[in-house]
């Protein structure tokens, strides 16, 4: 299966079948000039790096995996049996894993101005024959992303299958997207933002200012002093491990446990840790400074404050992704509050506008900013399910230009639940529409399939999503009741809604909001007009109907109208009604379009435009 | 209006109208023995103080405002007509503003272990005759409520109108309310937490180190060398000061913005601050070390640490409170992360549990754990009409026990909304209630009144709320659809529900959840089996009626049901209809007990009881 680390040698007994087995890091010493955006060059530089599966021959398989603040080249797999851990990502690279080795052949390595042996503060400066330390040049993210793309010729990778990374790891994806247009076929941007918040950048100069007020650190020129910043960098580090965990964690995982004895100590003594949390954090702040190098994270601090795609854009992020071709996959994690979802969505909303194809995940998650490198069966099928979909596009015809189409529609035309079949006869071939609610995606495949239309689906439910996904549909998970304000107005000529309208607060501002997006929408629902409905209601009672099946205590159905209280709303909108249908029930497509639809339909189906009137409620 | 501090004297018309004027720490010596904590006693100990507005004769109107961490005794006022700042809680002490110095004698303090005078680090140690430093015993928050009970003997103050703080102060009218039961009318707790979470207690154990590593912290001797720990103190401040602001606040202060140039300088020498969050953190983090000392803020970082009222309870903070007597007002911010409202509802559910009286708000608010201090009308209104409240019974009665009763109903029960009279008649006199969805309160004001009913609102809006709490009613504000799972079992005896079981997310729950926490439930409903409702569907239209006036898309009635349906629930769950009753109008009592209820009435009352056969959905 990997072959570039043969885990058949030795104690293979004892690694797990779907581990890649023993790994060797490799040393690349790339003889190219390297200008860096602070104006100073290397004239040539080294890397470290790990590869994971087996090259193909076109070398269309290639996936860089792109480290984080402290993840370096060492990814997945073990260096030797011995070892205690495997590669830091280890739980999401391997054959059969989220990034398939069987399939892709994975890179990964560590990124200049780092301490695991590519060249950085640590390594030597050839203009002095000493270490760099402080005078190690300050890279930015896009000064990373030249050099991979450097890495990327001498490993004769013309274009990788996807990109992808966590964190900082994704700010090298989002920057890889935008300055390498042709060389990314998929940007896989995990728990990252578009830029740091004030509070990111407040973090960061604490933990700066913890450094540089160490005595030890001597202006970084420690190891001529022959000592380390040590209490500065345990400090830093610290802090960071805050920032990566929930509240929700730290509690579950610590609580007030006082550590040995129930006792207070009354002091503030170095040695009287009192509470679990501080003896966690103490050991992992001073384990950190066992392997980890001030200088670099000094370093780091500053390339995260300094990324920002926009800035060269006028601040404009999505005029900054219009360069971009490739097809995006943007996961957050719900209780991550270093990058916050809202701050994923902020670079949704820029793709949108730009035009992209993207899909969003939002995974319900414990474990805070950390979560993109915990085990988690959603967050686990969302990225499996979109990998193997880049995996079988290769398979099926590696030089396709991107983005992918969907597969073939599984589901016959003819046997399409009435409703969907209805639409897809009135929507035209090759248009651009939106799916709000869009379920497992099946109008979205059938109209990608028989009309070429491209699009976006919206969709709450987890499954849901990655059922979409793993369609290579553009899928959105969002609520929504909170409303379309990421798309900007007339951005698709259809916006289809089926069976949703009820279940909102505000159905009204729903199709208003509709209308400012798309120039036509095509709404369904049911008709609480039905002579079922009536009937029950002349009986005293709420109807439970087959379009109504729910009770009054447990229905989503919020907000039901009959087709003419439908139709005095358009009326007083002013929204024109371009087409409308009536059918009788969803089991049977048995269309009854003019006689008494208000007594005899079940669900009602329009298709309407914004009038002359504009009305934006 | 300020006697201790006239302001009529030299340029007071500088200073505002509503300001108490220039004011005059004071050095109280307390020449009695205070047993601490740790084992240890303070032969005798000095504070700061500073009073506002005029002790009353029998000393009934005395408020003590207890400090936060960085809080000193200058709360209110200006030292000269030269100062540049009040003091630090100037915005809400004053003639005519919440802390109502016109009606109230307000002490504030500098507590022992800090370094604005009172005995602490700083001063004399009488056994060495030198400054005690690091020998100083580490206080815990009880403790200081301990010499501050000392304070109030010095005072001639046997019992404090309100013990009032917010963050850290909060935690001392916590330890008040259960330490000295019989010496504390009512306690309001702004902004805090029944304890430290272990992601608090990391923030402080960070700041400690970054203290305790200082090379010219020496122990804590530092003085003694001529020094100050400048730099760890600095980042300690820097760091508090992350997690006071919210993120937003940080964004709409700050944003990104570059200091001075637009440029990057690639650096991050200490002299290069590039952003401006930077230049903030850094200015304040300076200007604290200037008057506050370290082993001070190591103190009080511990004493936050140990703060544990229920630790002596068996963890159970409803025990420690049972031996409260007074009337609790409990204030949450929602954008405060270091002490977020789900830590302020802990106290409030334990409050509840042990019987008390406790209202609670949460005010809508973008200045996080810093909201306490900053001027925003709907905390004002909240603070300042409990306080009003407050003063107002002092001058009906200075030595009635409280709670205090509700004022007289200023509703004539005849005048009272129709379906609200019929539930009057029928709750029983001194019974326990919980009236959700209370509104202003007129129920519950009624009740109180003529039926010595004693009980509890719920309700979301603000507005609502502040009248209730001006009322004189325990209010909680709270979201129907989260449920009543702060309230035990059994713990009313009747749980009342007024024309709001549509508009919930699940009626039937609701129910359930009634019926748990209390013995009986009454609740009211429109009747969408109402001839109106029929009639309206019968003609093809959703009804809009005087009971069901909203439009089916802008409705709040999401659950709608007819009287039949109601009662097949009832029977379907097990539930025992004691009584029931119809009404046709809201506007007219006018009763339709038996003929065609499901048909004529458009309100049902019903009062319902737990069946034999119990169902828990």
């Amino acid at each position: 299966m990997n072959k570039s680390s043969p885990a058949g040698r030795g104690g293979a007994h004892s690694l797990p079948a779907d581990s890649v087995g023993i790994v060797k890091p490799q040393r690349l010493t790339l003889r190219r000039a390297l200008p860096l955006d602070c104006g100073r060059t290397l004239d040539g530089f080294e890397l470290m790096m790990e590869t994971y599966g087996t090259l193909n021959a076109d070398h269309s398989n290639a996936v860089l995996v792109c480290p984080a603040l402290s993840g370096d080249h060492h990814a997945a797999g073990w260096h030797s049996l011995e070892d205690h851990k495997p590669g830091w990502w280890d739980s999401y690279i391997g054959p059969g894993k989220p990034i398939d080795t069987s399939r892709f052949h994975v890179v990964s390595l560590n990124n200049i101005g780092g301490c695991s042996g590519s060249t950085g503060p640590q390594t030597l400066n050839p203009a002095t024959r000493e270490s760099w330390g402080p005078d190690f040049p300050l890279v930015t993210v896009r000064d990373w992303v030249r050099s991979q793309a450097l890495l990327a010729d001498e490993l004769g990778i013309t274009r990788w299958a996807a990109v992808i990374g966590g964190s900082l790891g994704a700010m090298q994806v989002q920057q890889w997207a935008v300055d390498y247009p042709e060389r990314i076929g998929h940007a896989v941007v995990i728990a990252s933002a578009p830029r740091l918040t004030a509070q990111n950048i407040a973090f960061n100069e604490i933990a700066r200012q913890a450094i540089l007020s160490d005595p030890d650190f001597h202006g970084g020129r420690y190891h001529a002093h022959g000592v380390k910043p040590v209490r500065g960098l345990k400090l830093a580090r610290m802090l960071g491990h805050i920032t990566y965990l929930s509240d929700d964690t730290m509690r579950n995982r610590f609580g007030r446990m006082l550590r040995e004895t129930n006792a207070r100590r009354y002091t503030f003594n170095y040695e009287d840790v009192e509470f679990e949390v501080e003896s966690y954090l103490r050991h992992q702040g001073q384990a950190f400074t066992d392997h980890f190098d001030a200088n670099t994270y000094l370093l780091m601090t500053k390339t995260l404050d300094y990324f920002d795609p926009a800035a060269d854009y006028d601040d404009n992020l999505a005029a900054a992704f219009e360069h971009a071709q490739c097809s995006f996959l943007i996961i957050a994690f719900s209780s991550d509050w270093r990058f916050a979802p809202p701050r994923s969505r902020e670079i949704v909303r820029a793709l949108l506008r730009a035009g992209r194809n993207v899909s969003y995940v939002e995974i319900e998650s414990t474990h805070g900013h950390d979560g993109f490198l915990m085990p988690d069966p959603n967050y686990e099928q969302a990225l499996g399910n979109y990998l193997r979909r880049v995996a079988d596009d290769l398979d099926d015809n590696p030089t396709a230009p991107l983005p992918a189409r969907p597969a073939t529609c599984p589901h016959d035309a003819a046997a399409l639940r009435p409703d969907l079949a209805l639409i897809c006869d009135w929507i035209k071939p090759g248009s651009r529409i939106l799916d709000l609610g869009c379920g497992d995606g099946q109008l979205l495949r059938c109209l990608a399939h028989s009309h070429n239309v491209t699009g976006y689906g919206l969709e709450i439910d987890p499954g849901n999503v990655n059922t979409c996904i793993g369609a290579g549909l553009n899928v959105l998970q969002a609520d929504l009741n909170d409303g379309l304000a990421d798309f900007d107005d007339d951005s698709f000529d259809t916006v289809v809604m089926t069976q949703a309208l009820q279940v909102l607060a505000r159905p009204d501002r729903a199709i208003t909001e509709m209308l400012r997006v798309g120039r036509q929408a095509i709404v369904t629902f049911p008709n609480f007009g039905h002579w079922r409905a009536r009937a029950a209601l002349s009986a005293g009672h709420m109807p439970v109907t087959p379009a109504l099946p729910h009770r009054w205590y447990d229905s989503p159905n919020i907000h039901l109208c009959t087709v003419h209280d439908f139709e005095a709303l358009c009326h007083d909108k002013g929204w024109r009604i371009v087409r409308r249908a009536a059918l009788n029930d969803l089991r049977h497509k048995e269309l009854l379009i003019s006689a008494f639809p208000n007594l005899l339909c079940e669900i009602g189906l329009y298709q309407l435009e914004r009038g002359r009137r504009t009305s934006h409620d």
